[in-house]
């Protein structure tokens, strides 16, 4: 039974869970469709990218919440595998040297140091590209009018939070505060927070919920606790960059500091970030027990995300 | 009355109408929507990409094939700015200092030189993740669940053939080949040809017909006409570095051979290139003559692609 088992064992058989969707939908080197022998090397860049570990956070809430309102898992595995590839496009990208150059990430070479930049350009394309591909699969897994209305409402709540007015949007309005930290007001930090970060955390939220048929109000709920766990989590990173521990963080502190950054703690002090990450956790919760349906398991995990020591 | 216009004026008018839908869904950097601002300068590289001219062959392709077979304009426009964009993405990316390292294309600063490395990166992205947002939104024109089926169905076309089974798998052999040219062979360039290019071709061709609800027999059709139409393109491409004029290329001719690299020409010679590029227009134009539907523009515009001198 479940409720016997411990957050932690339950989260392990969720990423387990999310690894086994991603190894079915992303293509594979070993075996690709017949004539498509040249793409092979393409296909292990994403496969490496992919698989390079992570805690697969947005394809387990679409899962999950999916779960959580009775849904059908045959339409949300394809957007769990498309959520990933997005967000493992974006590091793709933002690991070049054109972008924050980066040559690690999560202890392993990054994805152009092994294959090349010119490869590394391709496999992100690729892997957006095919994250659509995926998502769109769903399509035909769709048995009625009103569920192939749903996968279409999914699919643009999808592509919105991953492009220009969503992560896309964060990723260029944090490009252009790099190159101006004396004009990032608290403004512009909240717009980075809540587009770069809480747009594909939007994803994880709603889109379960969307492709079960979860009633209005709840959806426009999972919007808002979306929002205020995406900002509390990113505010949090910003904290521990300068609270927290080198070696539980597996990243050095105080590193926005001395690059002079202007974070949300250099703006505000650390007991107003702080308190401000309560106050956004606190709503969170309070609307995740207003909803419909529950689970104690993503109730706890919203806790511990903007809870976090790493 | 169309019919007494010279095929260059009809070009003329279809390029206008192209710039037009492209305008109409390219976000406008001056006004974007509220409390979006902080991405205006992306909106800007953005159009400054797709905007920098061009044949806009692959959007007056289903523009006018929709038309060809009755359908509905409201359905095709979302996917002619859709595949502009994506054409437009992966031209960027190809500029980029880690791929082609170009500083002009045609006759303009290419968009990192004018955006910075960085957000030219981040300009390709949402250019590609913008395609799919403008795609999909051709279901709201949808009026029927038949048609509903049919935005599903040229959806997966246009991501397909974007993907890494068409023009990024056609891109990775090409990059791939690029760096081992001693193991080129007319296979490997045969793949290139028809993914890279032809792929693109494809959905142009056969994105309307699929809106209009065209027969599966003409779809057929159109699939193989864009084949041979898109390989008779770049091998005539191979030609023309060779035999062409400066001047009139706006590109000087040679480079290939220059760079040591296996093309067409190099693998066949010229004799058997310009016939191949006979044959495969030959083709194209008797399948095009034996579709349901007919269009005379259409029909010279495939003839002035393959023999096309610039």
């Amino acid at each position: 039974m479940e409720n016997e088992k411990s957050f932690a064992q339950i989260m392990d058989d969720l990423v387990s869970d999310c690894e086994y969707v991603l190894g079915k939908y992303l293509p594979d080197p070993q075996n690709m469709p017949e004539g498509e022998q040249y793409t092979s090397t393409i296909a292990e860049a994403m496969r490496y990218s992919v698989m390079a570990g992570g805690k697969r956070l947005r394809p387990l809430l679409i899962g999950r919440i999916c779960q959580m309102y009775g849904g059908r898992r045959e339409l949300a595995e394809p957007f769990m595998a498309a959520i990933e590839m997005i967000h493992t496009y974006s590091l793709v990208h933002d690991d070049l040297p054109a972008m924050d150059d980066d040559d690690y990430r999560r202890g392993r070479k990054t994805t152009h140091i092994v294959f090349g930049e010119g490869m590394a350009v391709l496999a992100g394309d690729a892997l957006l590209n095919y994250a659509y591909e995926t998502a769109a699969a769903a399509f035909s897994a769709a048995k009625t009018p009103e569920e192939t209305a749903r996968v279409v409402r999914a699919l643009a709540i999808l592509m919105r939070n991953a492009g220009i007015f969503g992560m896309i949007g964060g990723q260029c309005a944090d490009l252009e505060a790099e190159n101006n930290q004396e004009q990032v007001t608290g403004e512009t930090l909240e717009y980075i927070h809540s587009h770069k970060t809480a747009c594909l955390i939007d994803s994880g939220f709603v889109i379960g919920a969307v492709l079960a048929g979860a009633p209005e109000e709840d959806i426009q709920r999972l919007h808002r606790i979306a929002h205020d766990t995406g900002v509390a989590f990113q505010i949090q990173d910003d904290i521990l960059d300068v609270t927290g521990d080198s070696a539980e963080l597996g990243k050095p502190v105080g590193s926005d500091e001395e690059e002079g950054k202007v974070t949300y703690v250099t703006l505000y002090g650390l007991e107003k970030a702080s308190a401000d990450v309560l106050a956004l956790s606190e709503r969170a919760l309070e609307e995740f027990d207003s909803l419909s349906a529950g689970d104690g398991f993503l109730r706890q995990l919203i806790l511990k995300l903007v809870s976090r020591r790493k």
